[in-house]
């Protein structure tokens, strides 16, 4: 029972020195080794999209991928795919367009079709490629509002396929422990949450994002979508209701879609939390209150440096190709044919967050959510 | 799919400030209000033995607890009885010696008994306990071997009452950390553990615990057992193997149980870790290296501070009353009927470890565990 609580920070003494390392691991033993692992089959991806995410994440990140790899693309695009086939050595086989795109069904060589197209396509493209056979990852935001996630959910249900969205963050290692440190109640009960996500837009005025009908909306489906799950997976809980309001600096250039927006969610049991996102303001920071402490990100939600801190020390953990550890978590899903850890349900459940603020900044009320 | 990677760190805005922290809650909100939790009744445990673990810690942690209190002891010292009556305010009926113990069966006042006795005693108390129909925690180490183990963990099962061993790190804030970095591969695959725990052992050379027959050994079974935890709850595996030297510089004080123990632990795969334990040592350390950085504790297992790092960054998570988690936490697996997550069969897993050490200083050579 009894245990010192002098600190005793030694040298790093290998017993090896003490002559214990250098003994063979006797005959005796060879009961005890195991077999080496069965050499798993790499996973073929199709990227559908090759866009800036595709071209400046998801490609590089199927560089770094244990489990899966770059097998196909779907592309409109002529001169796409024949900068892509070079880059990545894609045989023509696995060369898709939008109009013989249901072939893939007939190929072998893809396990997987990863939906990377603006917000408005994700229901056909994640419905046809279930449909043809194949496991699916959709891009965030899931679907242009909640009605069209439950649709994309059933028919992968239906077609037996596995649905992810694609939420990295999920498996970055600082954005892990805030989930631990939130659900887990290591700093005791959470009393207060604020968070943030934005950018400065200042790209091409027609761009997709900028449409309310391709994009579903603006800054608040792009990178709102991450202030909402942080509050949601440092609680663990889901949200019941929300009041949110608006800001339009610029509105010449955000015609069509929100541009700053401000939101507060009310969990059970009455925890008001506060977030925030936008197209004209760099935000990039969680920031939580506790009983015991406080901890947080910032940068949070970036695909580069995440950097964190609890009650001011900095966390340490290693900066990772989040999109790598992503895909090569749902290859491992398919491979043991159990659900992702962020399925379809995932991405539904934010978009009846972002469906219940649109409905606030229209009411100006209080709204509840789902 | 956009997020900026921008660094932003602003003071922290409250969207209150924006006007909607004032708003109140509709009345459309009122049906998400829960019901207010049914108040739960405290569970009264029972302290058997008042040694200094009990007088030092548990008794006092006692007063720290929110899902049980200390609503009995058993002493064989009546001078002890009256002092903890006094200073605890505990009734005559709920107070018992070694020769009335059985009667605590009738006494529905007691939930859980602790059994804080030398090491010989536990398995008679712990049988004992259960057989008188109540739920137990028993200190570590567990017993004097790992077959009094199996005999304990059958007959609380025969009882149908749950057993938990002292493993009051598993609630520590640093240690739980440690556990889910080694375990989730947080920093990649773990590629060395050292650990060691010991005190200079300058008490009464008359004590129980430096009497073979009563504490089944020396700093092994005392120290040892948390080192050899580290190990464990570190890599989430079970070793199959271990050699193990001793040193003793002390032998006239140390006649009967070991001094200072060095061990190697084999685990599955082939990853081997060092281990050690003294009672002429002050060590508390646990250090990892792994593929992306290196993590660990110290002081790491002791009732005070525990101080943790990742990559030379602090750890600055709570310091808790760790036994006080650790009885709330078993409280709760009694009113939920579910196993603690230290059960019977984690101490007899340290305890095959144990054994093995043994075997190995007595062969000098590398013993299979278990």
């Amino acid at each position: 029972m009894a245990s010192s609580n002098k600190f005793s920070r030694r040298s790093f003494i290998r017993t090896g020195s003490l002559g214990i390392g250098a003994l063979a691991l006797g005959p005796a033993l060879s009961a005890f080794a195991l077999s080496p692992l069965k050499a798993k089959k790499k996973l073929g991806i199709a990227l559908v999209g090759l866009g800036s995410y595709s071209s400046g994440q998801l490609g590089p990140a199927l560089q770094h991928t244990k489990d899966c790899y770059l097998a196909g693309i779907v592309t409109g695009t002529p001169s796409k795919a024949v900068d892509w086939a070079k880059k990545y050595n894609i045989p023509k086989k696995n060369i898709y367009n939008y109009q013989n795109f249901h072939e893939i069904a007939n190929n072998p060589d893809i396990d997987i079709v990863y939906i990377v197209l603006p917000v408005f396509m994700h229901k056909e493209y994640t419905i046809k490629a279930a449909q043809a056979g194949k496991h699916v990852i959709c891009e965030k935001p899931m679907a242009l509002n909640a009605k069209d996630c439950d649709e994309m959910i059933s028919a992968c249900k239906k077609a037996d396929r596995l649905l992810s969205i694609g939420y990295r963050l999920h498996f970055e290692p600082h954005n892990m422990e805030i989930m631990r440190l939130g659900q887990q109640k290591v700093m005791g009960e959470v009393k207060h949450i604020d968070t943030g996500n934005g950018f400065t837009y200042n790209g091409d005025p027609n761009a997709w994002r900028l449409k309310k009908a391709l994009a579903g909306g603006g800054g608040l489906m792009d990178m709102g979508i991450y202030s909402i799950q942080g509050s949601r997976y440092t609680l663990g809980q889901e949200p019941v209701a929300v009041k949110a309001t608006q800001q339009k600096l610029r509105p010449d250039f955000f015609k069509e879609v929100d541009e700053t927006v401000f939101w507060e969610l009310e969990f059970p049991g009455g925890l008001r939390t506060t977030g925030k996102s936008s197209y004209n303001n760099d935000w990039s920071y969680l920031k939580v209150e506790a009983d015991m402490g406080n901890f947080g990100l910032g940068p949070a939600y970036g695909y580069g440096s995440i950097e964190g801190s609890v009650n001011g020390a900095p966390m340490k953990y290693p900066q990772i190709v989040q999109q790598a550890a992503q895909m090569d978590d749902f290859a491992q899903c398919v491979q043991l044919n159990k659900p992702s850890r962020v399925p379809g349900e995932e991405g539904l459940k934010d978009m009846k967050v972002v469906d219940a603020i649109y409905k606030s900044l229209d009411s100006g009320k209080w709204e509840k959510i789902g």
